[in-house]
């Protein structure tokens, strides 16, 4: 029932987009409006970004397969292919338009649905074509944190809402000319989230504790008695690998425009390599053992917690803020699970919502003037006032919309996989397809 | 005794290369005569997408791997692998010429063999390097179709032709000032495929169909009754993974040059999305199983179908292009193996073939001006005549050419394992080598 | 206690270098000096190159893991992707201003520790960038000759010295501005090595000599009468794709600022590809298999060989080069297995190693006068006499700073796994964790 409802919305999207554009083009002159001269350095390189984060998928990818057990990894793979596909889809249709059309009091953007008014000016595709694989990564986020037990139907609508809705309009307060941006009516700098420490990952890191919360644990993963086990992935290789290509694509994430990319270049670089190595080494002290999976989650730590400051801080500033991202993602994986109860497979939540907010913060903090933001090591304390605002204004966006967009999935579609289900495995109960075939 | 004057044959094909090369150097003056800078913005963006298109390759590999059964998966890289060095050669030694060479009344370009010209401008050296990626890709397209029952050492010799020959004879016609590109002496347009749907795909894809045909069905595909086998691939994530990466290289298939960089984009992004969105929703309806196997082949239909249009059509039209793509590339999946019998293992035909013939006809149809090309929707009814020849150009082309080449292979070096060789997997009778070597 | 005399080491390290650039912040004005515009052609060129540069370290991991046994796996990914991290944390302590500071008579530089000095000038972080993805590939070329019995820890602390120390002294003098870029001094030519195979591979190639012959070989690898045995690999897709990862990444490597773009990419390419068909077919003559393994290292080995000569020489050259060095590669792992009886379970010595020095002797006989230096081909008789310098001096430097280094790790640290760990598997003993655990 719901299914079809939903079949038939996308279907009915998809077609008034087509109509509009379809429209607009006959509305159009006919003549090759759009045609400037788009081949400049600034243009390459914003595209060449793009086409690294859209890589970050694959790293995705790789990464929560190898983190989840056998039995579930065409179910995730699923999700994490299609989340991106659809969206994209929302974000064309409706996302762009809040995201980065005109705004209206500074709460959302109202022009450009299904980017009709592109086709006049060719730049626009630039900027979309950036926006939107950020808007990607944002969602894709989140299915690792409800990995093994959430309804496929389900997830695809939340990549829909996400990409219209949620994503779009704390992006558009930050981004697009939104109120976070003019703080200085109050007397504050805006808020500064230069690559998206904010925008994408604490906005998909918080989405993905209220979907975890909603959908609930793992059968097996608590115990009575609420202490936690560990339920081990099945591929250390896809982790690292996966890890391997989220890094390299970060450098596209957070070179955006490359005004001062060799500055961004090594900032995203030392502050991952310094994530990594100090992940390790707390482990090590801690266990004994060298443990490369909190290695590749430090290293993302790193990644995400630079993302924000990567332009407005110098070198020693980003080892200073990979260091202290290392411990944060394993504090904060430690009370996910054991005081919040909540099941997170990959550690999505503290790699990317904690962190997140460290990386907000850490612009108020490490900023030393590159690039005209200036935070506390520059004398400015201003600059930290907006970053708590923005902070504050991500924890709760993303985490209302998260619950209510949840809670609406579970009372409708519902959206936790039966305990025999999870059991059998998703890939048999919902794909059919095991992921490696024991007749194959 | 074939082996050996193959051996032989190439290694004569190459001290000729090299004889001409050397002469070449010697009957120059010795100075830096190519010295111009290249490092401007159209150079750096050509080279980026011939690397992306490169790194395609990776992407072939791990799809295909992903759909056969373990025991060929071996054999199956170690076609993928090689097809691209082999056919870089052969284009080097003489399909560089034929295709992109001076044309001899529109028919076969017949300058700068080896590259001997190449010393004196290295502008050309840019050119080639983009033209020799995508050689490669429409050699390595035939490998997913033929794969489980080929052998490997004929496999190779047509790797060799397709690489001197097949590809670059349409690919003059159509992008090397050949006939198909001035059908205004006859007062038509010139045949528009843009980035590749028709001189990639489509060749690849038909000479992939010719080359199923005649090697025959896998032992265990087809019933006495003629129904059909499902044999399932071994390994889900590798088809995901190779998805990923060939989407991701897709985006320096489609931006060529860069002049309209963000619209060739964004017309890839979407249409490849939709294609996998509306794969996976017309397979839930029908099975009421998610199945992303046909997700990932329905972005690559859709990836397919927008790649001659990419930068002639506006954004919703890529959306229309990449959702109609998915439905043919089905139906012609069905048709392929219950109408016309052929064990197509990976559905290469219908991706790369069929899907390139809707691309061909889609620029007929959607090209609304950009980069002065149109079609019905922008009121010019003579492109799509145009669009119409070349696709039954091409079509005549590769099936020709295709049953030529591999009925010659077979009468001569024998193309198919025995059914002996195929139970036992063509990883041990070929190379000795398992994927996955039990006692490791 | 070792361990814990390192981490506070490192912790001391990373201490003092966030003092001294917190001090540098303070000493400057505050003003936003740095802020000249960086997106030119050429940063661009260069930030892409070293993206992809930084992407092999994907490339080796899965290369490595491919050709090791699976109780091992964990363990060599691990020191795969940490060996990159610590060596960019020494190199951005020490590395940098030891290799490009400014040179103190030649021998090596002095300036700019920490990148100190970087504030000032945004374009040295652009330099710093490209030059710290290439110590990291020097360093993660080792892991693999050690593979499956080296103790982790002593591995790390190797990584931390080569990236402080051993790669960037020998890297000076080539490219910093040493003797060996100063040799017009004795009347001979600079020593050339366009991008690395001397100063990246045959480092990295003989460092890992020295660690494979002081480890020592694994159990069971030689039987007592010195016979080898085969210790097969446990994942041949791994293989494929981190060679094609490897050579997707090797564009960058090679086509630095790009200023011969087009004819760097072309010789690679055929460099590559010629190396790989020439290992198969020397494999299928001699046993009548076709043997992948051997083609991904005749890639490598093609690729090695092209790197220092691949700006300098014309392609037919790199057909010649890539020829030569597939043969080279073979014959090397024959002898340093069966003459040496040294284990190095992927080859990197040969590859690296001996085909670094391969390419380095190649400009001094095929350079034809690009870019403005001229070898044998081109009448010059004293390039190759800078060329055999060249070698003899990165053969003494990383053998005798290899042994040294190995030794004192032996003596201090221990770098062998016991016996009994070897049998169990260093992913149990060290990291707790199996590559692909039973259970899930």
């Amino acid at each position: 029932m719901l299914r079809r409802f939903l079949l038939v919305g996308m279907a009915g999207l998809l077609a008034a987009g087509i109509l509009a554009g379809y429209n607009t083009v006959f509305a159009q002159d006919g003549s090759d409006a759009g045609a400037t001269a788009l081949n400049d350095v600034g243009n390459l390189t914003t595209m060449m970004a793009a086409f690294l984060v859209f890589f970050m998928q694959a790293g995705f990818a790789f990464l929560g397969a190898g983190l989840i057990r056998s039995r579930n990894v065409t179910n995730y793979m699923t999700k994490s292919f299609m989340d991106f596909a659809i969206a994209s889809l929302s974000f064309w249709a409706f996302g762009f338009a809040i995201m980065m059309g005109t705004s209206q009091l500074g709460i959302l953007g109202t022009t450009n649905f299904f980017l009709v008014d592109g086709a006049t000016d060719w730049q626009v595709y630039v900027d979309w074509m950036f926006q939107m694989v950020f808007a990607g990564t944002a969602a894709t986020i989140v299915a690792g944190a409800v990995a093994e037990r959430t309804k496929t139907q389900a997830y695809f609508a939340y990549s829909f809402i996400i990409g219209a809705i949620i994503y779009p309009l704390y992006g558009h307060w930050v981004w697009g000319g939104g109120w976070l941006s003019t703080l200085d009516v109050i007397g504050l700098p805006a808020a500064a989230d230069y690559a998206g420490s904010g925008v994408v990952h604490a906005v998909g890191g918080f989405v993905a504790l209220a979907g975890a919360a909603v959908v609930g644990p793992r059968i097996g993963k608590f115990n009575s008695d609420g202490s936690a086990n560990v339920l081990p992935g099945h591929n250390v290789p896809f982790v690292i690998i996966g890890t391997f290509i989220l890094f390299f694509g970060w450098f596209g994430f957070n070179i955006n425009s490359g005004d001062s990319i060799g500055l961004n270049a090594i900032n995203t670089l030392l502050a991952g390599a310094t994530g990594a190595v100090v992940a390790v080494y707390i482990q090590l002290v801690r266990t004994g053992k060298t443990d490369i999976l909190a290695g590749c989650n430090g290293a993302l730590a790193g990644l995400v917690g630079i993302t924000a400051p990567v332009a407005h801080v110098d070198p020693w500033a980003a080892v200073v803020i990979g260091a202290i991202a290392a411990p944060i993602m394993l504090a904060s994986v430690s009370v996910i699970e054991n005081v919040f109860k909540i099941d997170d497979p990959v550690g999505a939540v503290s790699v990317h919502g904690t962190c997140g907010l460290w990386g907000i913060l850490a612009v108020g903090i490490f900023a030393s003037g590159n690039n005209d933001v200036t935070g506390l090591v520059g004398g400015n304390a201003t600059q930290i006032v907006s970053q708590l605002i923005s902070m504050g204004v991500v924890l709760a966006w993303a985490l209302v919309t998260g619950f209510i967009l949840f809670f609406v999935l579970k009372a409708t579609m519902g959206v936790r996989a039966s305990d025999e289900e999870q059991r059998e495995g998703l890939d048999s109960t919902e794909h059919g397809v095991d992921a490696y075939p024991a007749e194959a």
